[in-house]
């Protein structure tokens, strides 16, 4: 039988359905007021309804950003939508009439490389999401890891760098300060400062008026050394932060997913250099395979899918 | 039916006849040689056989430092034995007849800790061992957290200090090197070098010619503010690692062992307050809790007989 999944981020709501093997059967996406949380109910409401029609739907799941707990019912905190301590999972069920489970939607993604993605087959595997910020996924012995409270995987906040920059979670020196697409641009920016190899991106930012995804993304892929300098360094402080993680969760496989994911080899070439200098107990025991995700863009509304489903199957 | 837990130290091996509910019905203790693996394993199947007269013994479960592999029956390695991918559980199934698993000694701790200690009731617990270095034990939703190859829960290798202190690992910046009963005697040593408040402990040293745990401890017992003073920074290493472990992790509950955890608060009021300072996205979701583990001397015996036990149901 078929489950819905629904994935709200900060502009938009995605949502479809999925069968049972991953499949998206019909999709459907809506722009929303960031912010404005009762809108953002009716819109999944209304999603949900629109795309039940003419189909057996068995649960829906709703992946979003923040701290869900782990009765996978309450959104402690969401950074973008004004819900603090927000019983979704009851304002929703009640609305819609069926199963309804919550997510992060970083794990929702992870669940979805795990079991359709490139995750398929392995039973330990580590995601790092890296978007604007950057999102973690832990997959333990075939289960999604949660955490005490829910709020486990939250791998961008892994401190990286001592007294580092701020980080918008309150702490410094976190991963996502050096390890996001926002970092990615700041390291392209200094770059551009600095002459040299640093020229096309100088030109392409006076061009635009600021440096953005696309245009740092071209230049990647066009081979500017500049921006591809500016990759690597972002692969060096992931590779480090990985390293970490080995010692703590020590997956078979770390992948990769989000937006800049997309350069593939050139993103993960530094990451292995930066892990392998930095691993501890290096050639003691099996090293991991690192790879880029496989659905990037419905990651999240799969994973949460197929969560759903497992989730109401238990009950 | 009772079980059999052995723990392998660097200088003797501890085993133990374990009842179901963790309670010790008879105990042994021999010095070993560090470093003869064939006289170990001698000294381990003599060990198994002398408990075992007159007890119906249902599975016995060996706990040894270093990687395990995730089957639990092969070492890759461990720090102070010429054990390189051992056969371990098959060479001592096939000399003692009966069901043999082998667990890092970290985690059975942990996992004793979680069963019958201070973690009973708890469903995600971190716990760090304490003692000459920095061992660790993840418990998450009511299960010992492996990884992928076996090695998860290595916490004393997560990096704290970019570019800090060389690790025995060959990586640098480890808590092992901030946060270990090693890394107290050095804080302790600069501080005795600093004169002030480190003149007790300049003293002691010129007493004994160098500066140990049990003059260390004595003088934190006694409120020496230079010892007090080297017991804080470790807790607020600790501390520090505990906030990066919580963005991961999660746990409801972080338990310290180990010869160190005996100072009780006055270990984990500064693991606490350096927690808060740089816990990400403090305030947004429940908070830890923070512990002393319970069954200190006999936590390794008893872990490692109770997962052997719970093995050998799961067959």
């Amino acid at each position: 039988m078929h489950a819905i999944g629904i994935d709200i981020g900060g502009t938009k709501i995605a949502g479809a359905v999925v069968s049972e093997s991953g499949e998206i059967i019909a999709e459907r996406r809506v722009a929303t007021e960031a912010g404005d949380s009762g809108a953002i109910v009716d819109a999944v409401v209304e999603m949900v309804q629109s795309l039940s029609v003419g189909q057996t739907i068995v649960a829906a799941g709703v992946a979003a950003p923040g701290f869900i707990d782990s009765a996978q019912s309450t959104v402690y905190y969401t950074p973008n939508i004004a819900w603090r301590n927000e019983p979704l999972r009851d304002r929703l069920t009640e609305r819609l009439g069926i199963d309804v489970t919550i997510d992060n939607d970083a794990n929702a993604a992870g669940w979805a490389e795990y079991r359709f993605g490139i995750g398929r087959g392995v039973h330990d595997m580590t995601m790092l999401t890296i978007g604007t910020g950057v999102g973690g996924a832990i997959v333990s012995d075939g289960r999604l890891f949660r955490g005490g409270f829910g709020a486990g995987g939250e791998l961008g906040h892994m401190r990286l760098v001592p007294d580092g920059l701020p980080c918008g979670c309150g702490a410094r020196g976190c991963i996502e300060q050096y390890g996001s697409g926002r970092a990615l641009l700041r390291f392209a920016g200094e770059i551009a400062d600095a002459g040299g190899v640093g020229l096309a991106l100088a030109e392409a930012r006076r061009e635009h008026g600021t440096l953005d995804g696309s245009s740092v993304g071209s230049l990647i892929a066009a081979g500017d050394p500049g921006a591809r300098l500016a990759l690597e360094q972002l692969g060096h402080y992931l590779g480090q932060a990985c390293a970490s993680l080995s010692a703590i969760l020590d997956p078979e496989l770390f992948v990769f997913g989000g937006g800049v994911a997309i350069a593939g080899d050139l993103l993960l070439d530094p990451v292995r250099e930066a892990y392998r200098q930095h691993l501890p107990a290096r050639g003691y025991h099996p090293e991991p395979r690192f790879a880029i995700a496989e659905l990037v863009n419905d990651a999240g509304v799969v994973g949460a899918a197929d969560l759903a489903r497992l989730h109401s199957r238990a009950r």
